[in-house]
């Protein structure tokens, strides 16, 4: 596996796979990889004939009050296990190189990305979609392979693709979680024993939340109160926002028709969790 | 000539020609030609494999109380002026197909756009980013050609295209002028005679400028007040600005050391020009 630093020399290469025809899979990612990133990779590595990874922490994607400096690295662990799964390039560019000095272009989408997490963490997704176009521009890309852990996000990415014509395929990938149904994130890093014990009752909120609409509540009110009920027995968690939406517009919907999404995000200690679930009434 | 609608089937056809190996060509333009545009449609075609002029009227880059709705439009003239300079495809899109409904991604530049232009048409340059980098995206280009009136435009879109890591090159043109100096605009259609007339003081104060510079006149004061006494003895001439920057960064200069560049604006009736002209020390 390469390992490249100098985005112009991660484009040069990628320019010359695609003038060879190769189909060029990417994996964007933060590092610290965990199986969600893993499986990531090894679709991409299946699906494409030649395949990126890139490891950046985006200094852009974080609030002031947010985690950049303690976020989870190991460049050697995170190198290792990408070239076990095959992957044919790692670009781990410097800050200094994404973002010179001089540097002052941003791209933004503006109504998917008010709400939610847009809303908790003003910035982000400017910060997410600016990066992104970078990263697609130096990988080139015909496919790009996401977690849907991060639902949002997925939503704004394929906007912005759709947007401004970008000729990549975004493919949203299920999330990996745990034995327990803990959603897989680097940030699970952060909870000690206890916390991490405590983190499992997310998943099982959105459990129950299913089996609820199961017996028939199907009003978002409703829904809701039901995955407050489950987090509130732990003390451990202090729930951020949840949230019932249309899977497309990320719109609250009233009630679950046919297809909707649950979005929550949760402090677990200092660790910020979110986790996301369907809700889909039996056809 | 192909001539284009659809932006998918655009899309296509270039990620094809580029796949053969093709050097592309762009030249984006608003239409309603004038030689200033066949310049840059004659150069692209001489140094690119394969060449696309495109023609939208993009109303993302007009505010409110400019001049969208009169912008002079003659599809006919100029789909016929673009197949006898030897262009392969005119890209025509419709408003809808750029922006549809659901459109809500922008690119912005935040710093080179504070000033000059970006002052005076607030949301301008955005527009102009978001629709230019769309463009790249569909034309996929490894040339495009910009001509140097709009020269804040220019140095914006350099901006961006570095920041963004788009793999095109950038090719500034010069501005071309009527035999009187006028720098050739699409706009200058909106000039009675009287006006037209008036008109030619625009370039006569940036060569004013340069002869002060020449007799010794460095400092930006004295060389543009040499420009507003050339202006003002033109009683249908309504300047809006006049500055002298860095041919870089567009930061106004207290001194021409080497190399600046003299930025205007003025209303002559209902039109509002523009132009620019390099003011250098002889060497």
């Amino acid at each position: 596996m390469k390992v490249i630093k100098d985005p112009k020399e991660m484009q040069h290469l990628a320019l010359d796979a695609r003038r060879q025809g190769k189909i060029i899979g990417f994996v964007p990612t933060m590092g610290y990889f965990h199986s969600g990133h893993l499986s990531l990779m090894r679709r991409c590595r299946k699906e494409c004939d030649w395949t990126v990874v890139s490891i950046f922490v985006n200094p852009l994607q974080f609030g002031p009050r947010e985690d950049l400096e303690t976020y989870p690295r190991d460049l050697d662990r995170d190198l290792r296990l990408a070239a076990e799964v095959g992957i044919d390039v790692a670009f781990v560019p410097e800050e200094k190189a994404m973002y010179p000095p001089e540097y002052q272009t941003y791209v933004e989408v503006t109504q998917l990305t008010r709400g939610l997490e847009g809303f908790y963490r003003p910035g982000h997704f400017r910060g997410v979609t600016t990066v992104v176009l970078k990263l697609f521009n130096i990988v080139q890309p015909d496919f790009a392979y996401f977690g849907q852990k991060d639902y949002q996000q997925l939503k704004v990415i394929e906007r912005m693709v759709q947007d401004l014509n970008i000729p990549v395929r975004i493919v949203a990938c299920e999330t990996v979680r745990e034995p327990d149904g803990l959603a897989m994130s680097s940030r699970n890093v952060y909870l000690n024993p206890d916390e991490r014990r405590a983190a499992r009752v997310l998943y099982r909120s959105l459990e129950a939340a299913r089996e609820a609409l199961k017996s028939g509540t199907t009003c978002s009110a409703g829904l809701k109160a039901v995955i407050w009920g489950v987090l509130s027995r732990e003390q451990m968690i202090r729930p951020q926002y949840v949230e019932i939406v249309d899977p497309e517009t990320l719109e609250p919907v009233d009630r679950v028709e046919r297809r909707a999404v649950v979005l929550l995000a949760a402090f677990v200690g200092q660790a910020r969790l979110i986790d996301e679930g369907f809700l889909e009434m039996e056809p």
